[in-house]
């Protein structure tokens, strides 16, 4: 098996070869040749796997949570993969790994795959990255694609979008519901997940989240009204019921064609995504990019950004 | 004066109105007609502010810092204008206000103008929004023009691109090093700010926080390395501290015309960004978005989103 050519890393994927899924997202994060022609490869294998969101502020407790996610569903006899998206740059990736101190127990685990995605590299950028980073595990047949954002940045709606069900984790110490709603948090939510429950302050978080969904506009009849769980990671405690309430809103996509919806929702997405990085790519020569430089320094002081953008755009033509 | 008329709002703008201000940023914020003529007819007559954000996790106490900043350079004789960056939608755009309990002691202040920014129309995004919102103020004559994030999501990257020197605010509780460096804070960061420093756990949040910055691989010979700062804003404990960091970096910024370089640099950026977002208008007519719409549903499984891309670009000609 040739691991360079993108049809032979594409059937590597589909084989579930280790290898080969780990070329295929390296081939991914650095943008790196063949890479969209693997991704086309794989694309019309995708679809099988449950895609789920894993997100929260910094220090909720995320990464512990996944493990106990993880260790639920291998007991259960499914298959899981991992993308952890991190939005930071390489000057820090190093350095997150050694954070991971518990996946080490399941490296000998033939049934989970564990990767983590800088992506800097990527067209399109980390949402990309990411989409085609989680096509990789779905077409490799695992049951389960968890993507965990790492910290904070971008990620949250890079999950959201990559997500069929999004989890997000809140600690009461670290805030309250006014600080998930501040950061946007509320709207990605199929459920929610109030970690370090033993803590005094968690029934106040629970309470506050509940309220805060109430006063939320209603939507369609048949809306999903996300659940309030409460775990204590560290001890295993209170997954089986956050299993239970991510279970119950995957079976609510599979009603009514909402899982085929959402999949053409994010493609179309994704496409125009595509479009804008490929014409971005085409359009900035160095020719216009010399340009533009010439245009800003001639105009010393008179400079005017939206006047700028036309003469650079309308000269494309 | 007519406000509704970009020469006369600009007009307003320049003599501090501060009806005049409020509508320009309104005008930005929701993308109305005119807010592209009433920036660039601003752009000229900025660049005087000190444009200084504040950014970190949720919790951190940022608000109230600002606040205390803001109570420096008043007292300094310095007028203040505040831009918030709120990456949530409308839904949880009202419930912010009542957070900020502190902001009305200064509501009858003529020189400090405080402004929240949602920005879901803005051409360009939030990023265009924050960085026009941070003109209107330079332009009005404000001394410092402070860019402060409320919670997480992209915040932290327009906040570093609007601002000339970036606080990062942290507090032992709320996670470590690790935590800032997994967010990529490390990297944004032109002042570190310790807030919350009479937490047991503080001189470890400094210790770490040090040694990271020294694992950095150094740069050009005179080059600005973050100092970190301990606070207790809400005594405001170690304010003139960090007012002493902030103003070093601003002195260092004056030199060796780094201070111009940053803002072509910036001025570039940010016509890239426009001519992208006046590209994707004109681009994405209703027929190239019905295009798309039925080759996503001609294809069935056999969909490639590289493919799609490349086809719907293709047309373009």
């Amino acid at each position: 098996m040739n691991l360079t050519d993108p049809a032979d890393l594409a059937a590597g994927v589909l084989a579930r070869k280790r290898r080969a899924i780990a070329r295929a997202i390296t081939r991914i994060e650095n943008d790196l040749a063949g890479a969209d022609d693997l991704v086309d490869a794989l694309y019309p294998n995708t679809g099988r796997a449950w895609r789920l969101g894993v997100t929260g502020p910094p220090g909720a407790g995320k990464s512990t949570l996944t493990d106990r996610l993880i260790g639920h569903w291998r007991e259960a006899g499914q298959t899981v993969g991992v993308v952890a998206v991190d939005p930071s740059s390489p000057f820090t990736g190093g350095a997150l790994l050694g954070d991971r101190v518990r996946l080490s127990e399941r490296l000998g685990d033939d049934g989970v795959f564990y990767r983590s995605l800088a992506a800097r590299g990527a067209g399109g950028g980390l949402s990309e990255a990411t989409e085609a980073a989680c096509d990789v595990l779905d077409a490799a047949g695992f049951d389960v694609v968890i993507v965990e954002t790492v910290g904070v940045g971008q990620g949250e709606l890079d999950v959201a979008e990559a997500a069929d069900t999004v989890a997000v984790v809140l600690v009461p110490e670290s805030g309250d519901a006014i600080q998930a709603m501040k950061a946007g948090l509320m709207e990605i939510a199929d459920v929610f997940c109030v970690n370090k429950a033993d803590h005094p302050d968690a029934n106040a978080l629970v309470g506050a989240l509940r309220s805060a969904l109430r006063l939320r506009t209603p939507r369609e009849e048949d809306a999903w009204t996300p659940p309030v769980v409460q775990t204590v990671a560290t001890e295993s405690g209170g997954i089986e019921a956050l299993v239970g309430a991510l279970e119950q809103h995957r079976a609510w996509l599979h009603k009514g064609g909402r899982w085929e919806a959402r999949r053409e929702a994010r493609l179309r997405r994704r496409v125009r995504r595509l479009v804008q990085a490929d014409w971005q790519r085409r359009f900035w020569t160095p020719e216009r990019q010399k340009a533009l430089d010439e245009a800003i320094a001639a105009l010393g002081e008179e400079r005017a950004p939206h006047d700028l953008a036309l003469r650079i755009l309308g000269g494309a033509g």
